[in-house]
């Protein structure tokens, strides 16, 4: 039986474009067996990686991502900047007892220039992602719209980095927020843009409880 | 206080380009009451999302939706084509009770030519799919990869078709896997593309469980 890792890796290689000669996942087990011995070390760093892009699924995808890695066993906390509203995934660590959920931002929304009480709440909100970064409490960290949080100048490009920087090696950071700066994407290492090809927004659609939060 | 319900009607606003003579959500909110009225009937109709493109994140987007929706009352159903390994996420229905997941794939992984076993596993989870759409148990149903089941034409693009003809209004449908067809794209009323812009493999990084799976 195939078990699911071997599945991803070849999913990799797939993608390193290295397959076109096999026959079958078997002999790729195989063949890489090797490969996947040497790497064993690496499958255990933590990466950055970054959801950024117009359209719908950053903080989805980084939800879904918190689940998966907290029932392969992790510990997950998911920082939301700007947000301070009642998302239905408030409700999340009711559930899966090894995700904590805090909020970095106001009851209200942002319209044009924020507040000295968002800056306050969001220099709080920094000052809560390092601490908890370098606690080496959690496998996964994800600073849900930083990048919005970015946008306002609530926080620096700089800020983000040095939380890059500060991070320990087994630690996996995920970012996200539409607007990710250029020089941040060149330091992370998995950089996914989603692209809004059609978004029913455009026909008049508004959010809805559950689906968009 | 501001509700998230009025936060994503602001968000929407701004999608469409019309906020910026806006000066706070409260006008906002006021001056969109009556069209937030009108649309009531709408908010409960379900859509036909795609999420596609060679990024990561369509799963996972996928998931955190699935969870996103549960926590907010509905009833969701994933059915994942073309998997049939045991990924991290088949253990979410033990913490949350009103998703159900079903595999409509093998425990192996098709490289080149999909066997007849392959073909008869996809026609058994189309068969369940169209069941499970029309039986309005469900307030969402996912139907993961089912674009990957099409590129192995394990499925046909008229399959896809009769599936979202046969949603009943309510029901929100959210179909996942690179490649999408452009005639499946068309009649959806929402698609991302996940576009991947840097990605660890290219460093020679596997998949490590809890996050890729």
């Amino acid at each position: 039986m195939i078990n699911v890792r071997s599945y991803h890796i070849v999913a990799a290689l797939f993608q390193l474009g290295n397959s076109s000669r096999m026959k079958n996942i078997h002999i790729l087990s195989m063949k890489y067996n090797r490969i996947l011995k040497l790497k064993e070390a690496e499958m255990n760093t933590g990466f950055v990686q970054i959801y950024t892009g117009n359209g719908k699924g950053k903080t989805t995808a980084a939800i879904g991502l918190a689940v998966r890695a907290a029932l392969a066993g992790e510990r997950v906390f998911i920082g939301q900047f700007i947000k301070g509203m009642r998302y239905s995934e408030l409700s999340l660590p009711n559930y899966i007892e090894n995700i904590v959920i805090e909020q970095f931002g106001r009851e209200c929304f942002i319209i044009r220039d924020p507040e000295t009480k968002d800056l306050e709440v969001a220099r709080k909100g920094l000052a809560r992602s390092r601490e908890v970064i370098s606690s080496r409490e959690f496998g996964v960290v994800i600073l849900d719209e930083i990048f919005i949080a970015f946008h306002y100048r609530l926080v620096s490009s700089m800020d983000i980095r040095r939380l890059m920087l500060s991070k320990p090696k087994e630690v996996e950071l995920v970012l996200t927020g539409r607007n990710a700066p250029a020089e941040i994407i060149r330091e992370a290492d998995l950089v996914t843009e989603m692209r809004e090809i059609k978004h029913y927004y455009s026909k008049g659609v508004l959010a809805r409880e559950g689906i968009e939060y």
